[in-house]
């Protein structure tokens, strides 16, 4: 097997596009991702994108993507993972290079949901669980991840220890300029924000936003940021028939997976980007990781060990909440910071003599995820 | 790159299945190439769904279909390439055995057409269209199909010999106990049936149908079938733009780097299974394949060269018109039927020692294409 390097990064910020179409997005941070791994040389493409089938009603985007490149002909994947998109694209862009079926994949995620009305993109996600048993009742993700967040505050924590996840991903946000809510945001703020679904604030959900991220993959050489671990599990679908729902199984089956590919431990981690969709859904993400323990991660996020200098570096450019989370495309841009920070390329945003970094996200309540591992080689 | 088997094939009659969900159709076919392999030793899944968004309101397949097998856990991921899906899922799963990233790959596709109104497949067939460009016309797929057959007509044939396309997929699939229409259909009915997009008859047109076809991929051992050669390839997505529209350029590119992987030449291909969703499609597949030259497949059809004892014998057990077009799991009743035949298990459609098959599916209007080549090995 191969080992696979990322060789070159592109990322549009976040915010709402009005007039540009899905693929445009795609083609800008292509052609960056392209230009900063100074090739043209793409023999193949992978695209994730969750929801363009039901926001802009347009499904093959692998066609879509490489036409808007100027490139047509080049072999295109789909991938769709639900907000996992990203983060599962990633992955079988590495296997694409690994295998030796391709020398220099092109991996990207765009998706625009200012299209439609903010009640659309909760049905949208909702798509994501089973329809004909979860869907079916009329939940939407923020409800599933209340339920969630409800037990959390019975069995460990205070709301505003949950809130804390949020506050510290506006922390790092600021002066990223990709990000979509670059900006501080007080605990106070976001405990007296509105109930978006008890107890979850609307200032713990992350937002709707467009965005695209790209990155260029090929055989590792002698030195640069190579993808040492990758791997994709699932989780049954309900919540209701897991063992224990606060232990997001497909995250931690994932992480398992990666660690070992990758002869690390959750220790050597410099610095980790986690889906925090909603907070405790990155409170529960730290958990799987195995950077905090069951139970523990808010002590983590309280203190200041996710910040740059701390013990566990987290969503070091804003997380979903701040960064922003254009659903198909997040997974990439996790991935891509992670790649900033090995380069030492994460400007004011750095985490010092960072080494090794992981990015995790998943689709539907954790039904999936996508655990990668990139490490700085020969510097 | 490791050499890839084929170990198991489980396909479901296409039909009608009113009373089943998309995932227990996905999880029969499953099975059924599980227990053919002989093992439950699966260490990841792949699905082709095209059209779950949309019919279904089903995304995230890839938790879905894991957790219908019982085997929640297991790594899965959905690709989707319009009605090309299931071949591009299966060269997406011949890399993860090929990288040595999994030792067993099941690589399932299902769709199920069924829960909508037949205008709602139509809407769901353009999706795979620009739909800022081609869709916004009003163009359907048998629009643009008609446009490429009345071209056809001005330049190489008469109405009844492109017709023959169906009518041959008819005679092949008498006896196929999982095609749709199994019955043979005489080329005056064809020409006689209501026209659905002139110069397409409606009996020049796949159907609506539910189906699911799986496979097991594993390293190649000392004997079985092997896929010798498995290739993506796009094209520009409008029509207008191409040199020549009757020029399936995906398809040529696909097949040319299918062969050169696979050491072939389309004369040492034994038998071939093409998307014929409209016969012109059937048609201009064969010859983009090299199977036929330019405006010359209307002859290859017309005599007994795509029979099962002909030259060429194509669409063994009755293509997309007659076996069924299950959209995202079509590419997959595509490769398992070239698989079977392979191995000798095709009963009465068995081609006689038949050594090495292609299939090839495209999406869009050839906008993406897949072409798997398989060939008998150790026997």
């Amino acid at each position: 097997m191969r080992r696979v390097a990322v060789a070159g990064v592109g990322l549009i910020p976040v915010k709402e596009y009005w007039d540009r179409s899905l693929q445009s997005l795609f083609a800008e941070a292509a052609l960056k991702a392209l230009k900063d791994a100074g090739t043209d040389k793409v023999d193949s493409v992978y695209v994730a994108n969750m929801s363009g089938s039901f926001m802009q009603d347009q499904i093959n985007m692998g066609a879509l993507v490489t036409d808007s490149l100027g490139r047509p002909g080049l072999p295109a994947v789909r991938v769709e993972a639900g907000a996992a998109s990203g983060g599962v694209a990633f992955h079988e862009a590495v296997k694409a290079v690994a295998s030796g079926y391709s020398e220099c994949v092109l991996v990207g995620g765009a998706e625009k949901m200012s299209d439609v009305l903010p009640e659309a993109a909760t049905t949208a996600l909702v798509m994501s669980e089973e329809q004909e048993y979860t869907a079916y009742t009329g939940v939407t993700q923020a409800g599933l991840s209340a339920m969630l967040h409800r037990l959390y505050l019975d069995l460990y924590a205070e709301p505003a220890q949950v809130g804390m996840m949020a506050v510290k991903g506006h922390d790092h946000s600021v002066g990223c300029k990709h990000a979509q809510y670059p900006f501080r945001m007080s605990i106070d703020r976001a405990m007296d924000s509105p109930m978006e679904a008890d107890p979850i604030h609307m200032m713990e959900c992350s937002g709707v936003g467009d965005g695209a991220a790209a990155m260029v993959l090929v055989p590792a050489a002698d030195s640069g940021v190579e993808v040492v671990g990758s791997a994709v599990a699932t989780d049954c679908c309900s919540l209701a028939i897991r063992r224990d729902p606060l232990i997001f199984e497909s995250v931690r089956r994932a992480a398992e997976k990666a660690y070992s590919m990758a002869g690390v431990k959750p220790d050597d981690i410099d610095l980790a980007e986690v889906h925090d969709d909603f907070t405790i859904n990155g409170i529960l993400s730290l958990e799987a990781l195995g950077l905090a323990g069951w139970g523990e991660a808010t002590k983590l996020v309280a203190g200041n060990a996710t910040d740059k200098d701390g013990k566990i570096p987290t969503n070091t450019f804003g997380g979903l909440k701040a960064r922003g989370h254009p659903l198909g495309a997040t997974g990439l841009y996790q991935v891509a910071e992670v790649a900033l920070q090995l380069r030492g390329a994460a400007g004011d945003h750095q985490v010092p003599g960072a080494e090794v970094g992981l990015a995790q996200s998943m689709g539907g309540m954790a039904s999936v995820s996508a655990v990668n591992i990139l490490r700085r080689f020969g510097v």
